[in-house]
């Protein structure tokens, strides 16, 4: 059994890889749930969502997230409630894109919710749906909410995590994270960990999508205790995330956002990283923070290169034993 | 000022003919909310959006409800989700139509009650939005929900309006009816009553539109006060509905369903009633019930016909002082 910490964009494509290296069956993808939100009363998981997407081979390709062949025609026609929303209210959120076809599933996920089911039996469900080979466990059942400290305009200020990523496109100076209700959230997974042959920290954002599943009570222990068996590889290439904000969140949060940064960040949890062939020479430095360093092409630029990611990572966990 | 109590189509169209008649600013719709519904965790207002599109000219005229150029890719990706539902889970109800344009209605209703605006706020801010040039006010800010007693496969039960008229087409013998809820409900528009110069009765579903109108506390004894200046035009036309199962229900609960069994219903508060043309050879059955009787033409093919419907309504109204 291969556990996969996941994240969204990065983790989905390394799944894609992944379950062409292995037999799917015994991947389980361990989800980020600190960035869902509610919106238009709709419960919404985006890191979910984009690996279910992604591994189904729906996601759009160009965007990395929400369905192919998309029409945008619900979001269109907020337009004019936002024109008459009073002052202070949130409603008709129009920075948000839902997709049509991409509403279907937040509206399942919202009435399965209500109806009392758990974010793991819906998630499972919907996997079901798309026909997933592998399995989707959101990390806890529990909301988490993750927290963005940011400064704009001179002033600091706590925002939700897609508030700070989506509706201001993370171009803002944070200071701060927190994953609010993570103290009381029970992750889902422990015997996952326990159980499995291997454990991947795919290739996320470390403090805001890995960050919240290490923070549930009892994983980073959990993790401490199969350290040989966990293999993370590096977000960072060459001191740039491909997406996303990682890099400069790691600066503005005192982390080096560098492969050696990312080494000294996972070194407690995890034996081996692999670090992208364009960091090969600062593998002394990585392997310094006290973890095995593995060098490949970690840039998923096609089926190819994320299914010999894959195999790479499979056999620096076999050689972790 | 103007008071129309109001279901769905047949109250919309009326009220598309009388702001043709009268300054528009005079009138507030008073709309049923006994059929409104939660789908996919969205509030869902089928009469005051079916009042709101029409009087906007944004309806569908073909159907009578929704947008018109409206689209359907939301609903039909429910179809992989109906798919894995387990058993006795009614996620992902595919039977009750909601258009992608119309979504972004259910969306900002749904966030605005969530931020605790009441019903009434919401449903003038979207009466906005489409720039109507009436007032449009739910019956009550409480929760009503008309629930109708059925037989089905010989058997009796109790279903909501929407399960009763949407899923199952209005096919099925009823019973009764009852409005849960509605003895706690304050009506929003006791006020509207006593100032109101005319209060009309639109041709409405007497049981299941107008029905929960009357039954919030203090209403038919506001009406049976007003009742010189309340106007009622006949739902039913040589003995059946234009559209809809008002006639086939009036029988099945008791009513006759003819231009006199409407007026029996709606004598105790209802000076004068309109009907319709090929009806007025009960003029006289329909006065013996107590009540003054115009003869109109009724049926609503065009915005002239409309137009003089209401006129005739108006004259109604002044007739009754």
């Amino acid at each position: 059994m291969i556990s996969v910490l996941a994240g969204g964009v990065g983790a989905a494509r390394f799944l894609k890889g992944l379950v062409l290296a292995v037999d799917p069956s015994d991947v389980t993808a361990i989800v980020n749930t600190g960035d869902d939100t509610i919106l238009h009363g709709l419960n919404i998981s985006p890191d979910i969502d984009t690996v279910t997407y992604t591994v189904a081979g729906a996601i759009d390709p160009e965007r990395g997230w929400g369905l192919a062949d998309e029409s945008w025609t619900a979001m269109a026609n907020l337009a004019r409630y936002v024109a008459v929303r009073p002052r202070g209210s949130t409603a008709a959120p129009d920075w948000f894109n839902l997709g049509d076809r991409d509403l279907a599933t937040h509206f399942y996920r919202t009435a399965r919710l209500a109806e009392g089911a758990t974010l793991s039996d819906v998630t499972a469900e919907i996997a079901r749906a798309w026909n997933l080979p592998i399995s989707v466990l959101p990390m806890t059942d529990d909301r988490v909410g993750t927290m963005v400290n940011i400064i704009e305009d001179g002033r600091e200020s706590t925002v939700t995590f897609q508030e700070y990523f989506v509706k201001r496109r993370h171009s803002v100076p944070v200071t701060g994270v927190r994953f609010h209700g993570i103290e009381s959230a029970r992750p889902t997974f422990l015997a996952h960990l326990a159980n499995s042959d291997g454990i991947i920290i795919a290739p996320s954002n470390p403090i805001v999508s890995i960050g919240p599943i290490r923070a549930l009570p009892g994983v980073n222990e959990a993790l401490e205790i199969a350290r040989d068996r966990v293999v993370a590889i590096s977000p960072i290439i060459a001191g740039a995330a491909i997406k996303g904000p990682a890099d400069r969140m790691l600066l503005e949060l005192g982390f080096e956002p560098t492969v050696v940064g990312v080494a000294r960040l996972y070194a407690p949890i995890c034996g081996t990283i692999v670090i992208d062939q364009q960091d090969a020479h600062r593998r002394d430095e990585v392997e310094s923070q006290g973890v095995r360093c593995v060098v490949a092409d970690t840039i998923m630029r096609s089926p190819e290169i994320t299914k010999a990611l894959a195999e790479t990572t499979m056999r620096a966990i076999r050689n972790g034993d």
